[in-house]
């Protein structure tokens, strides 16, 4: 059987997986996720087994030291997999809600409910647990899943699926709804990505290549997003000190983050006071920092910002700074620059709060608060499967309700079209 | 300057406008609508000229009457294209509705609020009233709107562009708010739905090739539907003589759209009575059967059904027509064959009628009521920019909300993360 057969006839099933799925109850399905929490824990010492071979076949290719870090499954690993997947079973099902329903003069009354999507498919890269996470997250909203992790992982990923898998027989439910791809065919995955008539939505996890990859590749839809370059705005009428609370935060809790801020722009008004405040604060904190010129004039020991930093998604302790001439000036930079992230405005001005939430469009704004709150779980969404930065079904950190759609419901009395 | 640099240019000049048009108020949204309907009624003869270049174009070409008739803007369309824009003036602006604020523990607020979604790109066929049309549902919703007619039309297209440009200096607004792409190379289709950064969603509304063609094509997320093959499933419980008339409406009111019924199921527990019964009346309509076997037993004049015909979206007086031994056998039919647009079951029985509304998950399912309301306005939508039989951003017809997304907006204090 070629790879094509293997990966479309996965795909057969778990569609048909998928229908049984959709009509679960919410108690049945907590009862599978509590149960899964409970195996993975029982299974520590088979899950490691497996992940020792992902470990010594990557130490023999020499992958960096950070990277196999990733790749362990800890004992305390595999408790925050069967923790996850507890939290999850404990949100609020978003399957069968009716979003309104109203009467047509005719009579009929239209309404419409939260149905699953069908399948989904995750593809993702090097952390094992995601297997379990995506897993999770995928069934509670009354999906089937097909799940296909980095080739480095994969004893790993096959540990876990089948222990979800066994978990899934033995409460008598179609084992095909979590399927790992484990063939290692690396075309596995452009085959997938064909099968728009049995896979309802692709969400790729990872750096910014394979989600590009995955994106030019799919026939089916992708909930992408590329990479985070999230501003904070520090208008003429901030409060500094604040100011300086919310940009170090923003900037060095978890720098490698997407939500982390990797330009500040600070409205001209205040930069004479403001810029060295940060920038004292940033240094001592080993902050690197990129200016442009108005912003070197008043602190000379910054390095001259390119154009490239306007758009850089660092990651890392760099920050590009821009003094702007107005709040209209710092409003273009992020449309200019932007990547409809995360913006923050920090200001306690009313009317510039509310223009600056009018008029800038990105998938998260704030006022005076830090851009690390840009995540699922911070906003209240519960688990967060991902994040959009496209603005078609979801934008914004994603959750279980994103992994769903409406149908319309009629109920009529016989009623005809005239 | 090569298509590639033209296309480009207007998408930037989209993506410039759309940030005004993001922030109008529905009052100079609508009274901008007024006014279109009034410069084209009142530019009626301007629009004749016009049409009439294409017309003998077509004339010459050899172009089917029925074509030709599609092509003509008399003053009953144009007045409708009027008509059409004053609807959507009047219907309510979905942007800026707040869907709910809550609080976190850490005292930030966090809301979802409804946004344009940017740059719409229309793609379409022959009628040139599609320009108004669609023009005026983008626009209300605050996008910006890039219009792609079929070359058939060009003429009358840039006529209708042109002036409802016109209308938007005259308020004051952007004219690249709306835009007619009126090379007649036909690779402006393709770099247009290569432009992922200025373009938000592309939208074909034509035939089953021309949606093909653009899915394959872009890279810009396209909202679609290939085909409807509708359903009515005759329960054993059915009142059969409204099953009649909703099967006839269904079929023979208008049997060239999409909500059309193409497969009627009948229970085999009332297919003796039935089958005859619906047979008389669809043949006194002038509709081809073609029936299973066990139809066949019943009506023996029906012409034997081909596994093609359960796939078939007939648009025309052709009705397939299959007995089923129970609603598991109809629900697993609808499953294999259906296009996931638009289901009825005709039954009294109240277990029955939530069963089906609860597993079958296709974009549009009814119980008692005709097919043929499956439709934007007929659900109470409004005005319908499309339907989507694809899960992803809307399912089933598709209104101005549909044109929007949603971003999350957070008013802090202060807080930073932990």
């Amino acid at each position: 059987m070629g790879v094509r057969e293997e990966v479309l006839g996965l795909a057969l099933a778990a569609q048909r997986a998928s229908r049984d799925m959709a009509n679960l109850s919410s108690g049945v399905k907590n009862s599978l996720l509590l149960r899964m929490a409970t195996a993975l824990e029982a299974a520590q010492d088979e899950l490691q087994r497996e992940n020792e071979k992902d470990l010594q076949q990557a130490r023999e290719n020499g992958m960096a030291a950070a990277m196999v870090d990733r790749l362990a499954l800890t004992p305390e690993r595999i408790k925050g997999m069967a923790d996850g997947l507890r939290e999850v079973a404990a949100l609020p099902d978003p399957v069968g809600e009716i979003t309104g329903m109203w009467l047509r003069p005719n009579g009929i009354r239209v309404g419409r409910q939260r149905i699953p999507l069908g399948v989904i498919g995750i593809i993702y890269e090097s952390r094992p647990n995601v297997t379990a996470d995506a897993a999770g997250l995928c069934l509670k909203s009354g999906n089937a899943v097909i799940l296909r992790g980095g080739s480095e992982a994969i004893h790993s990923n096959r540990a876990i699926g089948s222990i979800l898998q066994q978990t899934l027989a033995a409460e008598g439910l179609p084992q095909a709804a979590l399927q790992v791809v484990t063939t290692s065919d690396r075309s596995a995955v452009t085959e997938l990505l064909k099968l728009e008539d049995q896979i309802d939505l692709i969400i790729p996890r990872g750096g910014e290549g394979l989600i590009r990859f995955v994106s030019e590749n799919s026939r089916i839809p992708v909930i992408k997003h590329y990479k985070g370059v999230c501003h904070t705005y520090v208008d003429a009428a901030a409060d500094l000190t604040m100011a300086e609370e919310l940009c170090l935060n923003a900037k060095v809790q978890r720098p490698g983050v997407c939500n982390a801020m990797e330009t500040l722009l600070i409205h001209a008004d205040v930069a004479a006071e403001f810029v060295p405040q940060i920038s004292a604060a940033m240094r001592q904190a080993g902050v690197e920092l990129r200016g442009c010129e108005k912003a070197r004039a008043i602190q000379g020991d910054m390095i001259p910002a390119t154009e490239e930093d306007w758009h850089a998604e660092y990651l890392d302790l760099i920050l590009a700074v821009r003094v702007v001439d107005s709040y209209n000036q710092a409003r273009e930079h992020i449309q200019t620059y932007g990547s409809l992230h995360t913006e923050v405005i920090v200001t306690n001005d009313y009317q510039r709060s509310q223009q600056f939430l009018r008029e800038i469009n990105s998938s998260v704004v704030m006022v005076n608060a830090s851009s690390r709150f840009s995540d699922g779980n911070q906003l209240g969404l519960g688990a967060e499967i991902g994040i959009s930065t496209t603005k078609l079904h979801s934008f914004g950190p994603m959750g279980l309700e994103d992994l769903t759609t409406r149908k319309f419901v009629v109920l009529g009395e016989g009623q005809v079209r005239n």
